[in-house]
């Protein structure tokens, strides 16, 4: 089920519009063209509604956040909205500053947003208004174990609900919600955390995913985080003497191009709660 | 004959001034070095003229393109005009946005451009008004075949005659027209479109050959495409088992980095017609 | 001592705030992170207070200046000089146009800089007014050699005391001084100025390590040097045929990821005069 979904971003190649950060910009292109997908990458005002609708899906990314591209959001959204495309928010360093806040909330609050995804601090900053981040990294108190994983499921499942948002949680565990249901996802290696931009990748990646899978957005974000974890434990594999974080972030998104139903299908490790 | 235009970029070592996209300014400056040229980016309006007088040529790129830095464009454009230094626009997405296009109609009325590139779709909507693109990749329908060359060399070199810039169009197979001859090139391999970016790099290293190579212009541009798509191959080549885009975005810049005037004399593949 | 300085960064993880340009961002990005430290980039000036409040040092680099970055810069300057953490300015170009130069004078007017970084092109613009740069890399006639070392040193010891930062100055031969006395660096490979963003890299990196050793800033700046440095040599010794220029970037970070104070302790290369 979880690699149809995502062997349908191959089928159907969808365009996605990244109003993203420029840190990660390079490899979120990357990653979107090695899962079969189209990137898209568009931050004036003025362009805005163009480019979303010749796009199939929306992905708004906080990283380097700046006043005008705040309007090109609004303005992408609501077009993207309207066509009933999906819209992912990836609220990065929420936490850090009022004005990160306070766009996600305005995002939260005057588009239909589709999904969201982030770290766990970062999704309880939306949640209660805080979270112990630091930077744009989860912070220690914040993050899921297995023995806090009971309640981390139900604020999940409770943060899904209230906001109608697939919600995905980044971390050595990872969660993704519907409000309902709750996959428990535990592909992945921990030195992801060493390569900039791995989680502005899966956004990018769950957004194709939902794109290329209407009506079926739980699966479509769960098996995202499923192949960039698994994709994240073939790079490793692949790693020789002497390798670091960039010659890692090259393995994974090489994973990626590579990845296919079958290695998904047998590498995806999941629960359903 | 082409080669000799390609060493002379390493052998006077051209400064590009470039105007161009946050996805791919990384490659781009990466590939410029590794022809022996060097990289400047900035697209601040208040210092294009003096950017533009450090250099010896500019590189427009409309890809993540924002309204303060069409001002740069026409000011930096200007100043490379009045040096006499070649100029080149890559409208990027040209097809997708209506800023996209009234932007690089502006920049081809009120700049003396020396050199324009893009693929097939891309050309088609500066000579039409619209074509198939889809996203920023040619459409389908608009692709250069062995069954259509023929139209389409005829095609592009009306451009090229009509517009007075030498006009370069990349795909499967590469045209470049001075409006009178028109090289047919076949080097390159389609992977390359799995990698983002690999347009940008041979729009500046376009530049770069054609600044090394006044009063040469065609020759340079045809130069700089045989050598782009000559380093596709050599760097397909030298790929691996597990390897995949990000790994042969590497492998491409790195054939650049290594490719002589040998090599590229050796490899090049094209026809005059 | 050194190589003391180095290892902080990974014991205490300091999280650097940098306003940078896009074209190497996500080599600086992964470039800290491969040294322990945590990056964020942010240049909007209305979250500049904020993000710098949350940071343990700020990272001003000029390239891809833009208007509205300098106000960033000086919001983010003043917030991260009252907490008595440190600012770096990297000038890059700043003899290329008036604008990189004001700012740079403004820089240093109006913020308690801690360090600067360049080259000894950028290094002469900042002390004299000029300087023969090429772009953004240094002019022949400026290049420190064994031959003028006597007199580079004594230009940077001049230059720290006047302005009262620890002044870096990378070339083949690296100088560091904090007035008194400079470190006389011969760490590094000549191959890394064809590598965009090394610079970069080292500025973020020295701002790092300013961070991780309070109070001992030459030291933590020098060891910086010697880092980035010995990683151009290591990377060097893993390079394979046909490797080339971005094959060498990875390789450089992936050095830096895998480097420990005994590898720092015996392969810095340095005098003090």
């Amino acid at each position: 089920m979880l690699e149809e979904c995502f062997g349908n971003v191959r089928l159907l190649a969808p365009l996605i519009h990244n109003i993203t950060n420029y840190v990660t910009a390079n490899d979120v292109a990357n990653a979107l063209l090695a899962c079969g997908a189209g990137p898209i990458m568009a931050d004036e005002p003025d362009e805005a509604e163009d480019i979303a609708a010749a796009s199939d899906g929306l992905n708004i990314n906080l990283g380097t956040l700046r006043r005008s591209g705040i309007e090109a959001m609004l303005r992408a959204g609501r077009k993207t909205g309207a066509l009933g495309h999906p819209i992912l928010l990836d609220p990065v360093g929420v936490g850090v500053s009022a004005l990160r806040a306070d766009t996600a909330r305005r995002m939260m609050r005057e588009l239909g947003l589709t999904l969201i995804r982030g770290n766990i601090s970062e999704i309880k900053v939306l949640a209660y208004g805080s979270g112990s981040a630091r930077g744009v990294d989860a912070g220690r108190a914040d993050r899921v174990t297995e023995e806090n994983l009971r309640e981390a499921v139900g604020f999940v499942k409770d943060f899904a609900a209230r906001t109608g948002c697939v919600t995905a949680v980044s971390g050595a565990i990872d969660l993704v919600s519907d409000g309902s249901a709750c996959y428990v996802i535990r592909n992945g290696r921990p030195e992801m955390g060493k390569v900039t931009g791995t989680g502005c990748q899966l956004s990018a990646v769950m957004t194709a995913c939902a794109a290329a899978n209407p009506g079926n957005t739980l699966e479509a974000a769960a098996a995202a985080v499923c192949a960039m974890g698994l994709a994240g434990e073939i790079g490793w594999s692949r790693m020789r003497e002497g390798d670091g974080n960039v010659s890692y972030r090259g393995r994974i998104i090489d994973a990626l191009y590579n990845m296919d139903t079958e290695t998904l299908r047998k590498g995806a490790r999941y629960e359903l709660r």
